[in-house]
């Protein structure tokens, strides 16, 4: 296999209304079975799910965490660990105010899975290809220091790869076995886009298209907390 | 940037002793500022960190996840979450019975940045090209379900992309300052490797030059128990 990923240049700033799947479609020059990648910053803004802050108060959209909070896992100083409805664990419950207006703190979309149909089936409407669509966002993890992008929407790719029941190349029957492809792309992706850079949107090139297919975060990627070891 | 990424094929199976260098550049047409991500599998197969186990007895590694085990965070059933001597939090201390002889398990290399920096070091002397590298494993996540492949050793790569006093496109400081590109490189790497296919060696043309520098995991990456909210 071999993967191209790029990051798509020339998109306007986003404001709330925006039709994000004629943006992306008049932007990259798709093909069907490509992944595109979109972060989480501009489907808040294409969807509007913004709340007013004090500009001039760098705390002021604390208490947007705690309404965004199902349950706090950890507190230090002014950082929340929290989980949010979606049963997402990540820092200050996805609530960011970087890349959007001084007066506005970004939350996440109602439904990523839903704001990655949309997407998915404006680009086939516009476009005419069948693509694979990621919303992503940047979370914290325990242990390691850093950030990565993980996926908290997805339609058209299947979000876990199951090699349960396969072999390795030795025959022996493989212990690890279900792999979140999702979050592998969403991660590759962000290499090209960078933070500050404001390239909101990649694309993938060469995704197996056995990877193609049903699923969503919530369905297949959450762990349900009776699961989860650390919750 | 663009970002082109494939899988390396034709190694043969790697035995102790192996000069991994040498036959990665054999393998691959390589040029200055690659990322070249090797998995940990091989790596452990070549340096021989490797044990005996019973190979009809599906648990006979437990003994050697105990010993390889600093600490321990979970257990449920024969499932073991526990920290290694490097800091590493994962299932089982890294003790992997695939893709390896039934009478074998592999166990983590002793210092993975300094087999990155073997390997890296060899590639420069035999194919005099100047490449990163990345030592790779599958690890499990607390709140998501699936793997995904991280670094667990590195040398070439800045490990972790700082951003802090870094604007974003309208000119406010960024939150998100900390991004672990040597993270987001091995789980694009895993993409084109898969866990079945036996491709354990994956090259990533067009990262950017700036990221080419020092840094290693140990250093970089293994967040300090004191500054761990999950420990």
């Amino acid at each position: 296999m071999r993967l191209q990923i790029y990051g798509v240049e020339g998109l306007p700033e986003i404001a709330a209304g925006d039709d994000l799947a004629r943006l992306i479609s008049d932007a990259a020059d798709l093909a069907d079975g490509d992944v595109v990648v979109v972060t989480q910053k501009i489907v808040s803004k294409a969807e509007n799910a913004m709340v007013a802050v004090d500009p001039d108060e760098p705390l002021s959209h604390k208490p947007v965490v705690e309404r965004e909070s199902v349950r706090v896992l950890r507190r230090r100083g002014d950082l929340v660990i929290s989980e949010t409805k979606h049963g997402f664990v990540c820092a200050n419950a996805g609530v960011d105010r970087s890349n959007v207006a001084a007066d506005r703190a970004a939350v996440l979309p109602d439904d990523p899975d839903r704001s990655a149909w949309r997407i998915r089936n404006g680009i086939r409407a516009k476009a005419g290809v069948d693509v694979g669509v990621i919303v992503s966002d940047t979370f914290g993890r325990p242990w390691r220091r850093g950030v990565t992008d993980v996926a908290i929407g997805s339609a058209g790719v299947r979000p876990i790869l199951d090699l349960r029941g396969t072999s390795d190349a030795s025959g022996r029957e493989l212990q690890v076995t279900e792999v979140a492809i999702v979050d592998e792309l969403a991660a590759a992706a962000d290499v090209v886009m960078g933070k500050a850079e404001n390239i909101p949107v990649a694309v993938i090139r060469g995704v197996n298209p056995a990877w193609l297919g049903p699923g969503s975060i919530q369905a297949n990627v959450v762990r349900p907390p009776a699961d989860d070891l650390f919750r």
